[in-house]
């Protein structure tokens, strides 16, 4: 037999975060594709629309009026999953049958008062803007008392499940730490107290070493395809400083934070021509009043494409019975990410 | 405060299957929906299509052709995800990037030779030749020394990545056990030592006494909404019998499988009036010589849509990022399975 080569051959790959594996099957990007086809996002959008519950001086559903806002615009989600005034109480029927009461918030942020607008092409010091926003909220909504972790993210296109194209995001803070920061806090914390070290700290240092997995990076921030991503162009922001969360940065990082975020979505677009749909979000500390020197922030990015415009991956029978799969490898998404011009191609010279 | 309300209010459910909670947010179905809509399949297909790879003498892309079959058909996936012939090998760099070699094998099952057909067309003798196939396909690769995990499977629709509409399955077996499989041993491991019955034989007994979350039954299978499901309209086929795999079942309960697999498909047939979209797979013991007797074999049906024959459940930014989610109860979508016909909406008179 030869060697193994995980260029070519089906492997697993751990994710320290997380604690778990996935399942990567390179040599299947090959497979000829027949299934269902999404419309790409090339829409012409009006900078203003009458009919959009989002845009500055609209009425929404509920009957308020937005007011005419010329930055950024935060309110209180109309549809919330988790409202505040939940009289607390659980169940349990033989250990088996386990509910109890859960509290919380849902926000909405719009990220710009222009309809047709989307991150990669805001500018820097707008996308600042937005950054300034997620800091106030994860301050203000972590400093209740019934809030123990704040949820900060962005669903963006139709095929995220985004039902309004105007550049927004979501906040949903509440009263227990949900199971995904709650795994990555059990995978920090143990390496921290084995290492002394942050896990993205020495994962930063390797990345640093191997330049195969690295997208874009500035004195702050480094973006890359971690080496355990899921989906086919998942990316990792991280700054290179070994902070908790978003208020612990400097004025000279937030910008860096809004540069990383507008060269990476760049390149997103870029990538397949097309306005790219992805679910992204930060991850913090909980709120719990714990110091928790363990959590280093990072920002996950979560797209769904896999070969064009049209052609997205499935997370369906296989990975929601048995496993996360993949059918690139994480190098070469990089390699695509890296080689896509910095300029976006709507303002690219014909 | 008033006294808490499951049906009404947010709270977390608890999967002691899985060990994971679920967030379920019942006053949100209330919201109204303006994103993405789905095609509905409502296609009416010829019983035979010369252009399908899997219609029997059909030639395949690797120009194998298929037999004039009659009943079901196995081959080789021709674009699988595991290949059997992998050099062993692995990779680790400061416990951070670790990737080892995985081997497998992918198999595709035809359910029928008619292109036209789905599971709740088919009559139970024909679905009971299918659970014959999943029977010998479970015990001839388990048997391998290679093979410790078998994983059979049915993505049916596009919208679940079903790149092919001709009625089928796949089997994805492996070196390894996978996540999902690994959870599900571990939790109903700790549940058998503890209290010496399976953790499935226990939540039938309550299942059984509430009556809230049933959706079929007959002598040998129970078809429920889990107490903790995610996906909308979730269910769990459970045999009454605590068997760890299918080859354990006898005749008569094989026979009582099809059955439950028929009723429960038409019923989500008729549910939205369209060709209902999921992915569905049995979960059963590892085939690594262990006789884990902690191991209740189960069927689990993950179905996409929400309210409409268009309207989906997103899992997308808060799932992704944070938990798992839900807009409404486990015991509402019960009750809306259960109150369905039981004959088939296109085999119904005018
Ligand atoms: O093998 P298929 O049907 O071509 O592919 C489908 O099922 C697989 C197993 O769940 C997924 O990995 C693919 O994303 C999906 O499109
Ligand atoms: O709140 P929205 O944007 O209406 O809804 C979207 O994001 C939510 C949070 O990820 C999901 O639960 C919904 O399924 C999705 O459609």
């Amino acid at each position: 037999m030869s060697e193994f080569n995980p260029k070519e051959q089906a492997h697993r790959r751990f994710n320290p975060l997380n604690g778990e594996w996935i399942l990567v099957s390179p040599h299947r990007s090959k497979r000829p594709w027949q299934g269902q086809q999404e419309a790409p996002d090339r829409s012409q959008r009006p900078t203003y629309d009458p009919t959009c519950y989002l845009c500055p001086g609209n009425t929404r559903a509920n009957g308020e009026v937005n007011p005419n806002y010329e930055g950024t615009f935060v309110f209180d989600n109309d549809f919330a999953a988790l409202t505040p005034e939940v009289p607390t109480g659980s169940t349990d029927i033989g250990g088996l049958l386990r509910a109890e009461a859960e509290s919380g918030v849902g926000r909405v942020i719009c990220f710009s008062p222009r309809h047709d607008l989307t991150l990669p092409e805001m500018s820097v010091s707008d996308i600042r803007r937005v950054v300034d926003v997620w800091t106030d909220e994860y301050r203000t909504l972590g400093a209740r008392p019934d809030i123990n972790y704040v949820q900060i993210f962005e669903n963006k296109g139709q095929v995220m499940g985004c039902s309004n194209p105007h550049p927004h995001g979501q906040i949903w803070a509440q009263r227990t730490v949900p199971g995904e920061p709650a795994k990555e806090t059990t995978q920090q914390l143990a390496y921290f107290e084995k290492n002394g070290r942050s896990l993205l700290s020495d994962y930063l240092r390797i990345e640093g070493q191997e330049q195969q997995r690295i997208v874009f990076e500035n004195a702050h921030w480094v973006v890359l395809v971690p080496y355990w991503a899921i989906w086919p162009f998942e990316t990792l922001v991280v700054p290179r400083r070994h902070v908790q969360d978003i208020t612990q940065l400097t004025d000279e990082e937030k910008d860096a934070l809004a540069e990383a975020i507008q060269q990476l979505t760049i390149r997103y677009d870029n990538l397949f021509q097309t306005s790219f749909p992805y679910s992204a979000g930060l991850h913090q500390r909980p709120t719990d009043g714990q110091e928790h020197p363990e959590w280093h922030l990072h920002m996950h990015f979560y797209p769904p494409l896999l070969r064009s415009a049209t052609v997205r991956k499935f997370m369906v029978g296989y990975e929601l019975l048995a496993n996360a799969q993949r059918d690139i490898t994480a190098e070469y998404a990089a390699q695509r990410l890296r080689e896509q011009s910095n300029v976006h191609y709507k303002q690219q010279p014909d």
